[in-house]
C-alpha cells in the first residue's frame, strides 16, 4: 500500500487567503493521515527572520485523514513557513515543499505567502501557445525580401546549423497568425505568445534594431493592432517577447552610442576603452544593457511611453511580456540590478495595465530570483521541462538541450520528481503556479524528437497539461511535429501537408485543454504526489470540490495500490487514457499498464 | 567497502586563490576515484547567473585518484560553480556541497567563489572560549550591589527559570577573568569571547543602558582595558558581544526618545501611536531599534565614534565583535536592511581594524544571509551544534533546545550527517570555515547534560574539536560542568571545588586543542565525508601535506573498510582516541569500537 503522507501546498485548499496584507492572519490548513502518528500539529513561521510557533488545532477529519488549521501572521512582505509534526515519542518531523523530513532542515524549501501582486486571475487558467512569427503562417501579402535574408519556400527543409541559419527567411507574417486564429481556438488555447516581432536582421529578431515598430515584414504596427484585436474578439489573450539584456548591434540607440561617445545612449551600454564594448555570451552583435543608466531603464520600462508600456496600451493591448534572458538581466560583473529591474518592469505593468502577466526566461535554475514581487513566474525548463524530457527521452537523442553540457540522461522517476519538487518548493506556490511549463520551445529540440515515439511525446503532454503551471504549447508540438535542435524545431506549419500532422496528438490537445478547462482542480488545485516510482508517477490535484489522480507510466510497471480513502464513496472516473481503476474494499488499484497516461476523478 | 566518491571543496587544496579579484582566474581542482567510470570533467561556472562551461584537464593522479583543474573566471563578487562528471554512456553526475547527484539539481549547494575580504587569517586557527562574565570569576574587589540584584553566593545553585532569573548576582568581574587567564592558556584557547560587559540591570546585559562605558560592575572602562592589555601580552584575542537589534528600555537613547517625542534618539525605535512601540519577541523591555535611522547607524557603528568602532581602539583594542540577533537586526515588518547592516557594520572594521572578526549570532538557519560580504560567519548552532545534539543526547534529556519546538530527538547520523553538510554547502567555504561551531552555550542546556554521559559529551568535544569551522568553548565545558538550560547552565566556574572538575574531559579539552594547534589540516583542510552511518560517522581533514581521519562511533557498530589507498604508505598513526586502525592489502579497516572518537593520521 502507498503511503499518502502529511500535506500541505499554497493552494486555496490550504491557505485561506491567495493575497494577505501585512498584519493579516492567514488561515493556513495541514492535513494528515488519521492513523500516521502525529499527535500534534504546529507551524513554525519566520518572523523577522526569526521563528515563532504557532499551534494549529484540529479541524475535522476526512475519510482518513485529520485537518489541522493554524494562523500565520503576516509580518513581512515574505512570510516563509513550515509544518512541525509532533510524533510523541518517536520525535517530530518537518513538513515543507519537498515533503515530510525526520530530520533538522533549511529554510530553503518552506512555505511562503507574500503580500505581493501574485498576477492576475486569468492566468492561473491560462493555456498559452508560443509562435515563432517567421515560421507560423503568412498571409499572402507581397513584400521586398531584405539584402540579409535568404528567402525560403515555406516547404523547405530549415537550415539546422552553421551559415544562413539565422538568415533563413519563410516569410510568416501577423495577419498570417491572424487568419489561423481559429486552430487556436479549436485547440482550446488561450493565450497567444508571440516571440518578438521588432525589426532585426534576422529571422528569430531577438536582435531588434528598435524596439519603436513592429518589423514590416510582419506587416507593421497595423498588423499588430489587427492581429491583438482579433485575439481580443476570439477572447484570447495576447504577450509579446522583449529582450531587456541586450540589443542588436544595429539597433538605433547602439549606432547612436557608437557615433558619438557624447551621445546618450552611450550610457546604455558597456563600453570600455575606444569602442570594446560588453556583449550578450561574447557575441559582438548582441551588445549588453547597461541598466545603471536611468535614462535607459525609462525608455526601457519607466511608466510613461517606455517600449514596455507603450505595447501594453491600444491599440496594440498586449497582455503583458515575457522577457528574454531575464537571468542575465541587469546583471554584469560588479553590477547586479537583477531584482530592481524585475520590480520597476512589474512597477510599470501595474501603472499602465494591471491585469497582464510577467514571464521571465530562465533556461536553468530561477530559483534565486523569483520572490514574486517581480517576474510574476519563469519559463519553467529547469523544474518541468527538463526533468520531463530526462524521464521520457528516448534512446535515439543523444544531444544535449539547452547548455546542459552533456547529453539528456534517460533516469528514473523517483529522481526526476525529486528534481520537480526541488525547483517548485524553492518558490512561493503563487510564483509555481504561474510558470510557463513546457516541453518543447523554440529554442529546444522537438518533444517528439526528444522522446522519439509518439506514444511517449503524448505523455509528455499529459503531464504538460496536468502538473502544477501554466502549460505553454509550442505551435507545431500539437502536430507532432520533429526538430532535433531550437533551429530543427522551427520548421514551419505544414497547413497545407496533412499527411505530415499527427492526428492522434491533436486530438490529444484538443482533450487535455479541454479536461483542464472544465476541471479547476488542473489550474487551481494543490499537488500531492503519491507514485514515484522508476518508470511510474502519479500526482493528486485537489480542490475542495473534486480530487483529481494523474498517472503516468513511460513503461509496464508493478502498479499501485492507494489507500482507498482517497475515493470514499468509491467513484473513481476515467477522464482520460481509457484505462480504468479497481476499487476494493481496501484499495484503490491502479494497474500497472504502460506506457500510458491518465487522468481520473475519485470521489 | 566504503566508496570514496569524487570530491572538491574550498579548502586550498583544491583552490588556488582564497580571495580572488574580478577578472581573475582561479585554478581549481577536483579528485575522482581512478576507477569510478568518469570519463571526463568539467565546471558550469554561473556568470551574470547564466551558466557557462569551462573544461577540466587532467592534473596527475595519487594513489586511487585522479585529478583535474580548471580555470573559474572571477566575473560576478560571488561566482557560483559545481562539477559536471560525464560517466559515459550511464549519462552524467553533478558535484557540488551536498555531494554527488545522479539527477539535475538547484544551484542552492553550488561551490562559491567571492571576491569579499573572508575575514582575518588568524580567525581560521583560533579556538575561542565564551565567558558569560557575571560567572566566571570575582576578583575579590568591593562593590556595592545595586538595588535591581538579588546578590549571590558563589556556590549558591543558580535560579533556573521565572523571577530572579535574570537579577541573581554572582558578581564575576573583568578582573577575575585576567586573573584566570593562565586556565585559558593552560587550555591552549586563542580568543577569548565576551558576552555584553555594558552596564545593564541583569546579570547577562544583554538589555544594555548605554554603549558608552562599561558597566562599573565589571570594574568599568580600565578594567576592560586591563584585560585586554593581558589578553594581549598572553597572545591571546580578545571578542566583544553587542546587540546591534534593540536596546534596554532604560538604556539612555530610549529614556530620551521616550522625554520628548522631537528627540533624535525618537527615530532611534519603532515608536507607534503614543509611546507604544516595538520591541524584541514582544518583550516590553526591549525596544527594537529602527535601522532607518541614519543617525542611529552613525552612533552603532558608523567608521567615526561609533559604539562598534570605540571599543576597537586603543586602549579597549577588541579584536571583533559577535552580533546578537543577527538574523533580526535592521529587519521589522516591510523594512529588511539587514544585509545593508550587516556590509556596514563590516566597512566600519575595515577602517578602524582590519584584522578584526564578525560574527552573527544566528540560533536558526543562517543560509540566506551569509554570502560572505556582512557577517564572516554565524554561531553555528543550525549546522553543528542541533545535528550534534541529535545524535548524542542522551535517554534522560527531554527539553527542546533554542526554540526547535519540540524536544530533541535522537536520530541517526545519517540524518544528521544530511543536516551538517546541508548546512555547510549553502554558504561560501569562507564562510564555512569561520563560523563558531559549539556544542553548548550561554543560551543552551550544557553538552555534559543533553548527552546525559561524559563519554558521549567527550565525543562531542572531539567533533567540535576536529569538524570544519572554529570552536568555541563555552566556559565550564571543559570542566564537565552540567545545566538543564540556559539559565542552569550559567552555573559560577567552581574555581574552589576542584570535586567538581571532571579531570578527564579537562585533559580530553587540552588534547584536543593542542592536536588542533599542531595539525593545519583540522583548521585549514578540506572536509571529506567518508562515513556516514546510524552510530557512526567519519570524515577526513585534508591538506596538501596531510590527511586525518576523524571517527566517531556513539555505539558499538560494525566497523568499516576504507579503500587502501587513503593511507598508501601503509599510515595510520593513532593521534588521538587510543583505538588504532589496521592496515590490509586491501583496506584501512575503521574497528567497530563505540562509544569512542579517534583522530587518525594517514599517509
Amino acid at each position: 500500500m502507498v503511503r499518502v503522507g502529511p500535506h500541505h501546498d499554497g493552494s486555496a485548499l490550504y491557505v485561506g487567503t491567495a493575497r494577505p496584507a501585512l498584519g493579516d492572519r492567514v488561515p493556513v490548513r495541514v492535513r494528515v493521515p488519521a492513523r500516521g502518528g502525529v499527535r500534534s500539529v504546529s507551524l513554525r513561521v519566520l518572523q523577522d527572520a526569526e521563528p515563532t510557533w504557532v499551534d494549529a488545532t484540529p479541524d475535522g477529519a476526512d475519510a482518513g485523514e485529520r485537518w489541522f488549521t493554524a494562523e500565520v501572521p503576516i509580518h513581512n512582505p515574505v512570510t516563509s513557513y513550515r509544518v512541525h509534526l509532533d510524533r510523541g515519542r518517536s520525535g517530530y518531523s518537518w513538513l515543507n515543499g519537498t515533503g515530510e523530513h525526520a530530520r533538522d532542515i533549511t529554510d530553503l524549501a518552506d512555505f511562503r505567502l507574500t503580500t505581493f501582486d501574485p498576477g492576475p486571475d486569468w492566468a492561473l487558467d491560462a493555456v498559452v501557445y508560443q509562435v515563432f512569427p517567421d515560421r507560423f503562417a503568412r498571409s499572402g501579402a507581397e513584400r521586398p525580401v531584405p539584402a540579409w535574408a535568404i528567402p525560403a519556400d515555406w516547404d523547405d527543409p530549415v537550415i539546422p546549423s552553421g551559415p544562413g541559419v539565422s538568415e533563413q527567411f519563410y516569410g510568416g507574417d501577423l495577419d498570417g497568425i491572424r487568419e489561423r486564429l481559429s486552430h487556436l481556438q479549436q485547440l482550446g488555447i488561450t493565450t497567444l505568445y508571440l516571440t518578438p516581432i521588432f525589426p532585426a536582421r534576422s529571422n528569430h529578431r531577438y536582435n531588434a534594431t528598435t524596439f519603436e515598430t513592429v518589423d514590416p515584414l510582419l506587416g507593421g504596427d497595423a498588423a499588430l493592432a489587427r492581429l491583438a484585436g482579433a485575439c481580443h474578439d476570439a477572447g484570447l489573450r495576447i504577450v509579446g517577447d522583449l529582450t531587456t539584456n541586450h540589443s542588436g548591434d544595429d539597433h538605433a540607440w547602439f549606432r547612436a552610442a557608437l557615433a558619438d561617445p557624447m551621445a546618450p545612449e552611450r550610457s546604455f551600454y558597456y563600453f570600455g576603452d575606444r569602442d570594446d564594448y560588453a556583449s550578450w555570451l561574447g557575441h559582438r552583435s548582441l551588445p549588453k544593457f547597461d541598466l545603471e543608466s536611468l535614462e535607459l531603464r525609462d525608455r526601457m520600462f519607466g511608466p510613461g511611453d517606455s517600449v514596455v508600456a507603450r505595447w501594453l496600451r491600444e491599440p496594440y493591448d498586449l497582455d503583458g511580456w515575457r522577457i528574454d534572458v531575464a537571468n542575465m538581466t541587469g546583471r554584469h560583473g560588479a553590477h547586479d540590478h537583477g531584482a530592481a529591474v524585475a520590480r520597476l518592469i512589474r512597477g510599470t505593468l501595474a501603472a499602465v495595465r494591471p491585469d497582464s502577466v510577467l514571464i521571465a526566461e530562465y533556461t536553468n535554475d530561477f530559483t534565486a530570483d523569483l520572490r514574486g514581487d517581480g517576474w510574476q513566474g519563469s519559463m519553467n525548463y529547469a523544474g518541468f521541462g527538463r526533468p520531463v524530457w530526462s524521464w521520457l527521452v528516448g534512446p535515439e537523442y543523444e544531444e544535449s538541450l539547452l547548455g546542459v553540457g552533456s547529453r539528456i540522461v534517460r533516469r528514473p522517476g523517483t529522481e526526476n520528481v525529486d528534481t520537480m519538487r526541488d525547483f517548485a518548493a524553492a518558490v512561493p506556490w503563487a510564483v509555481a503556479a504561474r510558470h510557463w511549463n513546457l516541453i518543447s520551445s523554440h529554442d529546444t529540440a522537438r518533444i517528439r524528437t526528444v522522446t522519439g515515439s509518439g506514444e511517449a511525446s503524448r505523455l509528455a503532454a499529459v503531464m504538460l497539461m496536468t502538473y502544477l503551471g501554466t502549460p505553454m504549447v509550442y505551435a507545431g508540438d500539437e502536430l507532432g511535429l520533429q526538430g532535433r535542435n531550437g533551429e530543427d524545431g522551427r520548421r514551419p506549419m505544414p497547413w497545407d501537408r496533412p499527411d505530415r500532422w499527427d492526428d492522434e496528438t491533436l486530438r490529444l490537445h484538443q482533450e487535455l485543454i479541454a479536461l483542464r478547462r472544465r476541471h479547476p482542480a488542473l489550474c487551481r488545485g494543490g499537488l500531492r504526489w503519491v507514485v514515484r516510482q522508476a518508470d511510474a508517477i502519479a500526482f493528486l490535484r485537489e480542490t475542495a470540490d473534486e480530487r483529481l489522480l494523474v498517472g503516468a507510466a513511460r513503461a509496464p510497471w508493478s502498479g499501485a495500490r492507494l489507500p482507498r480513502t482517497l475515493a470514499p464513496d468509491g467513484v473513481a472516473e476515467t477522464l482520460h487514457g481509457g484505462v480504468d481503476l479497481t476499487i476494493t474494499d481496501a484499495a484503490v488499484e491502479v494497474p500497472g499498464d504502460g506506457p500510458i497516461a491518465a487522468v481520473w476523478r475519485l470521489a
